[in-house]
């Protein structure tokens, strides 16, 4: 399905006669590149660079989930659902696909990048898959490693590796999700036995929304409020064993299924709550903070509230697989409803033609290909977290502010592509009309799926607002100690300036690289730089602008100050989301810049330049009022984009086609090529029966008589 | 749930003590209306304003759908559930609820306008039952009663109201959806035998997506190519057996289960083919067209266009009640989270006092206010819509020009309805975090179910393309024959004149009562005349605009003229949305215009002024590029919007209190109190700590000493 021999038969070079017009007519534009004669892509070359750094893991996991035994099944109850994905978890270990990112002398293969990379994939045979291997080894496993020590490791890491210890993350509440500092769950040390006395104080403080908690798990990393000696030193994680070995949860133990999802029934998540449960000194994951046996706290990090987000930090991983997985499922939606849009056929253009195939359609056009632009985007993007997070997590460039720097990059572009999967998986569905709406066409699956990527491992809203702060803090500190000559100066040349450092932002003109973009971007239009200065300089001046109506808040009451906050809180979010969609737009142009194939770069710079134009077009009310365009320029930006997507047109099946996905993957029966099928069988049947002199004649013509 | 005793109890006066801050202190913002010792909406009466005309029936509707077995059970595998919902529509056969519409004679009730309003409730017990009552009395038995005369009512009209023949709607084919004149089934006549043979002539032209053909339809109206004396006169409809009395098909006929959907799982939609079945003359529903024993055609409509789109139109009712129904949807949907964000407290405000409930974040009132304004505006729409309907259904009004205003007025409103529930409910998914995503709590559900109603009943995309044409005829008119002057004078005047007649556009502070408006609008803000007049201008220039850009095609070739149409494509539907939007604002500022009562009538023009001013805010950079608000006033609309939502959150509980839904229609575990008492229960917890000084002591206090 994705090689040229099958592609070129999609679009006949004569199309066949159609059933109100015999004598046939040209199809509205070029269907393909190859009737186009314009540059084309090197499909093959593009997959490698969409798959980015780790594309040999990505090749290994996609060659292992070809297996039918690890894909969703439509409609299966939710029991029968969570048994298989615990089987297809026992798949994964049979086939080293659990290990990759624990160290080796626990059966692991020490390397993070492609660990993420290879799990990320698995998103395309059951998202209930790819999260349940979440659960266990990128939450409940990595909480062990990432949180505890060596003889922690020692303790469980093979078991957890091999499956033979399931386990649950239990951060999450009830009362309290996004706050996690303000959990209720407490660990109470008690000296005279060496024990922590885990123990849930409230309704509220239930653990909640816990993979493996109604059913599978046999223990769970539960994170509580640490109390010795009558100090409460903030939330820590501590192994805590939950069943025995038939399932039955061990005394002081309860919990409660949370049933029915609106996605990932293949996961068994639940609530879980504690009755004074004694678990041994040992069992606190003492990596950050430890306690002696006579209850003495100690820790390498002084300040409680570093220590605590040193903590999640370590945890870091979930939001890169996300943006990861959120991307490749967005990829999967798009080569379903643009295969299906090249050979669907609906309604003729009254050019007396055949029938028009839906990508013809120019709303079809504009409601697809800017979207496909920006899953390109993101590839891009979530391959530099990955880089950024297998440095940092490796070792290799494992500074404070490298996985400052991580995190702020990861709680930008997790919000970005999991939206993004949603309004495109949706828009996708919708493009495929009635047909998208079966389950074995996958769309709405996947967004059923999908839904809870935009809530979980930190809500996106709460992270972009991170990100927005730490836009302000970088902001702020350019002028500590300045004096207001500096100010002014500074608000001068503010549009060449480089002034988030931390958060990934380039230099104008410095490390995005450009290479042959001139030459490339529409000629009329506005070229990689503009895009590029009108991008970044939304996300300053709306940092400067925020900060600026902040001000005040520093002299006035704590009541006030929150107040004054709350009314930029909006706002604040959407300078983050500037600040991702900027950071996606660096990527892609950086990404493409090694590009030799001559219609590889080309195409992919069109592509390029409809992502910066529809990124534009979104935001396009802020540019005029702030004086960044004018009326004029900005009018001519939809023009930019029509003519844009006319061009990328012919090229949207290889685009699609470049994602690399085998029909084991695909698995819709409307992008299998039996539309295709169907309309032609359609036009055969009026062909002949035209020919056999036995049409019936339409009325209309009667009449004319 | 829903009186105001219950809701006092939400936020008690004085803030229990913080555990963070045992002073406590004053929530960001007033939280109820008494609180703010503001106006406060008269609960009851803005309850009967919303269900409008027909209150009593959808009064009644509720009542029947308190009872739980009606109710949809989350998780239920698909078989079960589309016995359940069998089922139910036996239940609302027992309690009348399938007569509405139809005849007294046949043990109907005769009145069309209450038939659609009890019908739309119906989605807050289960949507499967919604949209499987309306396969079968609103099109199945509509089909027989709209397009069949006195001898098919009197064969099977008693027997559809009673179920004891459930029958499907069998329009839609595998290759053809919205294209409906280009079915492929046909049914040719032979006169020899007086039968139609009803044919299915290739894959693609399988009837598909049809509720009741899986499993339970005895019969079908087949819409099939009638051809007779070798003559196509398009599209008729048919009544075509399918099953004997245990369920088999018979002879001819063949079909497929269409399995799992997205949603409305609870209905057995299926496919049908047909292979020479033949039906007697009789089963030609002949009321637009007739076929004489010898296979004479005749017509009172003698254009087959206007022929086929009359019998169209004949079946509009279900894209009226979609309308209702998606709006009723989003309703529930709204009084979830904004319950839920009233009780619901996360992260401490910074000042010292409380956690802050979810709804004093900025944020949060401005992801989640104007959609309630929105969703408002719905209500009063489509109360018009269903009047207008009922008054041509009725035969009080049916004139041709009335008919069309009504096919128009759907077009435009459904559209606009069923992507505002998508995107109304995935908001308050998202804005419940984990809860929401828990099938308990309902939002997952609704999304899932109402996700086909974008595309079924008329794709959204392809009706406000029709709309688009609608304004696009209506424009012409006003020129036909015009010289120069004229239009230049036109174009003079342009924002003054009456352009569109017919499809629903009120004239300049003429049929747009604006009762005490200015008063009560925002003071600094865009007044009731300034938004209707951005509203009104925008659709007016927009459709003159297209005009303009299509006036080449006229003398263009046909492929030359498709192509330009086709480039205008995407704005002539941005058009007809822009179009919608208007008639939803003018109807919510009609549809208050009446209201005594002071405070009522103040919040409401909030809330509408929040309307005006947020579907402003989505096309502000349209406004800015022509010339139609200043930069200055545009940067204002994101301000005055700031101010509305503030004001109006006070009053976000008796706003969504009076949707009037009692617990049995909300069934939600989040929006039922539990929420509000798990919150009291640990600040209670925290409270008595601290009262019986053994709190532990935070790290920081200590390192303070």
């Amino acid at each position: 399905m994705t090689d040229a021999a099958v592609r070129q038969n999609i679009h006949p070079k004569k199309p066949a006669t159609s059933k109100r017009t015999p004598a046939g007519g040209a199809p509205t534009a070029a269907h393909s590149a190859e009737e186009a004669n314009e540059p084309r892509i090197d499909i093959a070359a593009v997959t490698e660079l969409l798959l980015g750094t780790w594309a040999e893991t990505r090749h290994e996991a996609r060659e292992l989930i070809k297996d039918p035994a690890l894909w969703r099944i439509d409609g299966q109850p939710m029991p029968e659902h969570r048994e298989r994905v615990l089987g297809q978890l026992r798949l994964l270990v049979e086939n080293k696909g659990s290990r990759r990112a624990f160290p080796k002398e626990y059966g692991g293969l020490d390397n993070n990048g492609a660990n993420l990379a290879g799990f990320m994939e698995l998103v395309l045979a059951d998202p209930s898959l790819q999260i349940k291997s979440g659960v266990q080894w990128g939450l409940f496993g990595s909480a062990i490693y990432q949180l505890g020590t060596k003889k922690h490791w020692d303790a469980w890491l093979s078991d957890v590796i091999e499956l033979e210890l399931p386990g649950a993350f239990a951060m999450t509440e009830t009362g309290h999700g996004s706050d996690v500092a303000s959990i209720g769950t407490t660990a109470t040390y008690d000296p005279d036995t060496e024990e922590f006395v885990i123990h849930t104080p409230f309704r509220g403080a239930w653990k909640d929304y816990l993979g493996n908690a109604a059913l599978h798990g046999k223990a769970a990393t539960v994170f509580a409020q640490l109390i010795t000696g009558g100090v409460n030193y903030g939330v820590h994680c501590f192994f805590v064993p939950l069943r025995d070995d038939e399932g039955n949860f061990l005394p002081g133990i309860g919990g409660e299924d949370d049933g029915v999802k609106g996605g990932l029934n293949g996961i068994d998540n639940g609530r879980l709550h504690f009755d004074h449960v004694r678990v041994p000194r040992f069992n606190l994951l003492n990596r950050y903070g430890d306690v002696a046996s006579d209850g003495t706290y100690t820790s390498e990090i002084s300040s409680p509230g570093r220590r605590f987000f040193t903590m999640l930090g370590a945890l870091v991983q979930g939001r890169v697989s996300l943006d990861g997985a959120a991307t490749t499922g967005t990829a999967l939606a798009l080569y379903i409803a643009l295969t299906y849009a090249n050979q669907r056929r609906q309604f003729d253009s009254g050019s007396g033609s055949d029938e028009v195939v839906l990508l013809d359609y120019g709303k079809h056009q504009r409601r697809l290909l800017p979207l496909l632009a920006q899953n390109y985007a993101q590839f891009f993007a979530n391959d530099e977290l990955l880089q950024k997070f297998d440095g940092v997590f490796s070792g290799r460039a494992d500074t404070p502010a490298e996985r400052e720097d991580l995190e702020t990059l990861a709680a930008a572009l997790k919000p970005l592509s999991t939206w993004n999967a949603l309004s495109t998986i949706q828009e996708a569905r919708e493009a495929c009309g009635g047909s998208g709406f079966l389950a074995e066409n996958r769309l709405v699956g996947l967004h059923q799926d999908l839904d809870v990527y935009v809530t979980f491992e930190g809500d996106n809203n709460v992270l972009l607002q991170l990100v927005g702060k730490r836009l302000l803090g970088d902001y702020a500190r350019q002028f500590r100690g300045a004096d207001a000559a500096k100010l002014a100066s500074f608000a001068a040349r503010q549009a060449a300036g480089k002034i988030f450092h931390g958060a990934g932002l380039r230099q104008f003109g410095q490390s995005v690289a450009d290479r042959g973009s001139v030459a490339r971007s529409v000629e009329l239009g506005l070229r990689a730089e503009q895009q590029h200065e009108l991008l970044a300089g939304r996300v300053q001046q709306m940092v400067a602008d925020i900060a600026g109506r902040l001000r005040p808040a520093a002299k006035a009451s704590k009541a006030e100050a929150a107040e004054i906050f709350n009314a930029n809180q909006a706002e604040l979010i959407e300078a983050a989301r500037a600040h991702g969609e900027l950071l996606q737009w660096e990527a892609f142009t950086d990404g493409i810049a090694g590009v030799e194939d001559e219609g590889t770069l080309q195409v992919l710079t069109w592509l390029r330049d409809l992502f910066g134009l529809h990124l534009i077009e979104k935001h396009l009310a802020w540019y005029l009022i702030n004086g960044r365009l004018s009326a004029q320029r900005a009018a001519s930006v939809s023009r930019y984009i029509d003519r844009l997507t006319l061009r990328l047109r012919p090229h949207a099946q290889d685009l699609v086609d470049a994602y690399g996905f085998a029909p084991e993957h695909v698995r819709a029966p409307i992008a299998s090529g039996a539309e295709r099928e169907r309309q032609d069988e359609a036009r055969e049947y009026y062909a002949a029966l035209a020919a056999s002199g036995e049409a019936p004649v339409p009325e209309k013509s009667l009449k004319k008589k």
